[in-house]
C-alpha cells in the first residue's frame, strides 16, 4: 500500500519532489520497492499555476491540514523559516509522523528541541538536504563517522556567495557586478541577504558543528562576516600570493571547546576547496584516524536537493511500514562553546602607504605592539601609491583590529583597506 | 551495559578497531553514548605480539568459538577471504547477531545471501568498510541516492595502484620501480597481484554497481585489466595530451543492461578523479538530478578502515539495543548485466611506425575497416623511428584488437605498442 505523503511547502524543492513522486513514482517505486501518495500539499497561494497536477482537494493554504490528516503518514517540511515551520514539525512529530525537513534555518535553531519530540514518538526527523542539497554529510557524520573523533569541519555551503568569489576572481568585476549575473542566472534571489551576509552558511555551519562535535552549537553562537566587503584587488592579489577566496563555515574543536565560524577567507591553490567553484559545494572532514575526508557536489537547486529529501523520505518510509521505534542516532552532551573571536588565525593584510624609508619598521614594531607577529611582507608599486601585502601568524581578531587601528593613525599609512583570515595552511 | 563484541581477525584492521576500543572506549562512549566490551577475539597464532592487550581467554584460534559464544553480541569479520569468512558470517546473523564486515571479497562473491540471511533474522549486516576505506560510499548509495537513478560510478577504489600510477608519473620510473617503492612503504603487499590485477578493485566495482542499480553484479561479470602493462612512454605521452592514468572501476548503466569494468583509464587533467593522487581513494557519483556527486578520502590502512568500522559497530549497537527488527536498506531485483566488452570506449594507441609518405592514409584506412573511428592523430619523432599516437572514437575492444591485429602486418608499422581506454570526455 502506497505511503501517504504531505508536503508543507511547494516552491522549488517541494515542486520538484511533487512531480518526481508522482510523474516517476514507477521508477523510485522499482528501485526502493516502495510506492508513495502525494495526499496533501499546503502551499501559500493554491491558485498560483504549479510544474505538478494534483487530484483536486489535495492542494491546501492550511498547513496544519496536511499534519492533521489522518491519510498523511508523512509529512515533508519544505517551506522554509522557522515559523510556522517549528510547530508544524514538532506537531506531525508528536502525533508519530516522521518528519523530512530540508530547512536549515529550522533545525539550526530548534533541532534539539525536534529531535527530542521524534525521540519521544520514536519517529524519525531527517534532514540530509538541510546541508549541502544533494551532497551526504548529515549521515556520513552521525554514523561513519560516529567514532572519530572529529577535529575540524571546514565548508563550502553555500553556491551563491562561492559562484559570485569565483566570478569576481575569473573576470575581474566588482561584487555588485558578480551578484547581478548570479541573480541573472537563478544563483542568488532578489534580496540576496541571507547568502551574502554569511546567515544561510551560519545555519549550517551551526548543523556540522553540533552533529560533528555531539554538542548543540546555537546559530547565534557562529561568528559570521559576509562577502559584500570583498573586493577584487585583494581577490587579484589573493592569486598572486597563490590563494584563492572561499566563504568558509568552519567548525573546529579547540582546547577551550567546540567554535563555529563563517566568513571569507584565503586558502593556499592546493588547497581541496580550492578546486570548488562556480555554485558547487564542498565539505572537508579532518580527524585523527580518517585525514582528510572530502565530499563535493551540487549543494543547491530543485533536483539536488529533492534527490536528498526523497532518500530521506524513503528511508523513513521503510521505518514506518517496519513498524518499529527508531533508533535516535543523533544525541549530544553538554560541552563548551567557545566564540570564534577568540579563535587565532591568520590575516592577510593590505595596507596602502607610502613608501618612505623605515615605513616597515614603523608598521612592524605596531604589529609587534600589538602581539601580532608578521610572516611574509610584498610591496606593490612605489612611492605615494605603494601597497604592502602583509600574511601575519596566527592573531586574535581583535589584536589585528588594534594594530590596524593603531596603523591608520600613522602618517605613512593611508589605509588599511583590507583584512581577510588566512586558513588551510599549517603553521 | 556494554555492548559484547566478538572480532574476526587481528590485522591491520582488527588490531586497530580493538585497540581503539579498548584504549580510547571512554571517547567512543562519551560520542555515541554506548560501551562497548571485547569479549571474544579469533587469531590465527594466538601467540603472536599484538598491539593490543586483552584478558586472558578472549584470545582464541577457533573462529566459532567467537562466533557461537553468548557473552558476543555483535561479531566483526575483518578475517578477509572468502572462506571461511562465509559460513562465519552468515553463522553470526543465523543466530540473531549483527555483522559489521570489512571484507570487499566476501561481500562481492556472496553479498545477495548474507543480506539475505540478514533480512531473515531482521539484524543488520554492514559494510562501509569494505569499499573506499573511510569514505562514506555505502550508506550515500543506498540511503540519501536512494530515489536517484544513477548513471555512472567511478571510482578509484585500490590505493597501492593509484599509488604506482602516480608514482610513475611523477618521476618517469617503470613499473617495477614504483611498485617496489610502494612496497617499501607499506603501500603494497609483498605479493602484489590482488591489486595490480585489478581484482581488488573488481570486488569493489561489483560491490559499487550492485547497490548504485539495485541489481547484483557478480564479481565474475566485472571485465577486469590490471596495471602491470603500463609504460612509463604512455604515461608521458598522457601528461603531453593533458591526460593522467589511473585504474577506474566503471559502474554503468547502458540501454541493454548494466556493466562493471576495472581497468586503467587516461582521464582529462581537469578531470575531479585526476587530482587524486597517492594512496587516496575517490568515487564519482553520476545521475540526471545530482549531476555529479564526489567523495575522497584515505581509501586503505588501519586508522581509516577501523574508523568506517567503527561507525558501522556504533550504527548495529544502536539498534541490537532498540530490540528491534532492523529494516533492510538493500534489496536488488532482476535485471541485465552487460559484458564491459560490449561497451564502446574511446581508445589511445601508441604505433611505432616508419615515418614514409602515405602511412597515415593506410593506418586510418585500416581502422575505417575495423569500424573504428579516429579523432585525432599526433606524430612523434621521424624517420624510422616515428611514434604515432592515436584516440579514437567510441569503439568495442574487439574493434580496435581487429584493427591493432591488422595494422601489425602493415610493413610500415612496427608494433601497436599500447592501447589504453580514454574515459570522462564527452563524445
Amino acid at each position: 500500500m502506497a505511503v501517504g505523503i504531505g508536503v508543507l511547502g511547494a516552491g522549488t524543492v517541494g515542486g520538484t519532489l511533487i512531480r518526481r513522486l508522482t510523474q516517476e513514482g514507477a521508477a523510485v517505486a522499482a528501485k526502493s520497492g516502495l510506492a508513495f501518495e502525494i495526499r496533501r500539499v499546503a502551499v501559500r497561494t493554491p491558485a498560483k499555476a504549479r510544474s505538478f497536477t494534483l487530484p483536486p482537494g489535495v492542494v491546501t493554504d492550511r498547513p496544519w491540514d496536511v499534519v492533521e490528516d489522518p491519510a498523511v503518514e508523512l509529512v515533508v517540511e519544505v517551506m522554509g523559516g522557522r515559523d510556522p515551520a517549528f510547530d508544524l514539525v514538532r506537531g506531525a512529530l508528536e502525533r508519530g509522523k516522521p518528519v523530512v525537513t530540508a530547512n536549515k534555518e529550522l533545525i539550526a535553531a530548534r533541532g534539539p528541541e525536534l529531535l527530542e519530540a521524534a525521540a519521544r514518538t520514536g519517529v524519525p526527523l531527517l534532514f540530509e538536504a538541510a546541508v549541502g542539497g544533494a551532497i551526504p554529510i548529515i549521515r556520513p557524520l552521525t554514523e561513519t563517522l560516529a567514532g572519530e573523533r572529529v577535529e575540524r569541519v571546514t565548508g563550502i555551503v553555500n553556491g551563491t556567495t562561492n559562484f559570485i568569489l569565483t566570478r569576481m576572481a575569473d573576470e575581474g568585476t566588482d561584487y555588485g557586478t558578480a551578484l547581478a549575473e548570479a541573480q541573472e542566472l537563478g544563483y542568488a534571489e532578489a534580496d540576496p541577504t541571507a547568502d551574502v551576509s554569511g546567515a544561510d552558511a551560519a545555519s549550517k555551519a551551526s548543523i556540522l558543528a553540533s552533529l560533528a562535535f555531539a554538542t548543540w552549537v546555537d546559530p547565534d553562537r557562529v561568528f559570521r562576516e559576509g562577502i559584500t566587503g570583498i573586493s577584487p584587488i585583494d581577490l587579484g592579489f589573493a592569486a598572486e600570493l597563490g590563494y584563492a577566496v572561499r566563504l568558509l563555515a568552519i567548525a573546529q574543536r579547540t582546547d577551550g571547546g567546540v567554535s563555529a565560524r563563517v566568513h571569507p577567507a584565503m586558502i593556499p591553490l592546493d588547497h581541496p576547496l580550492a578546486a570548488i567553484r562556480g555554485a558547487t559545494n564542498a565539505v572537508l572532514i579532518q580527524g585523527p584516524a580518517i585525514g582528510e575526508l572530502l565530499f563535493a557536489g551540487p549543494g543547491a537547486g530543485g533536483e539536488p536537493t529533492a534527490t536528498a529529501v526523497l532518500g530521506d523520505v524513503i528511508d523513513a518510509a521503510r521505518e514506518l511500514r517496519s513498524g518499529s521505534q527508531v533508533v535516535p542516532r543523533i544525541s549530544f552532551r553538554p560541552g563548551s562553546v567557545v566564540d570564534a573571536a577568540e579563535v587565532p588565525t591568520r590575516w592577510y593584510l593590505r595596507l596602502e602607504v607610502a613608501d618612505k624609508p623605515g615605513v616597515l619598521a614603523r608598521i612592524a614594531g605596531t604589529f609587534a605592539d600589538a602581539g601580532v607577529s608578521i610572516r611574509s611582507v610584498w610591496q606593490e608599486g612605489r612611492g605615494d601609491d605603494a601597497t604592502l601585502l602583509m600574511v601575519t601568524h596566527e592573531a586574535l581578531e581583535k589584536q589585528q583590529r588594534a594594530a590596524a587601528a593603531t596603523l591608520a593613525h600613522l602618517d605613512v599609512v593611508e589605509e588599511v583597506a583590507a583584512a581577510i583570515r588566512v586558513e588551510g595552511e599549517t603553521e
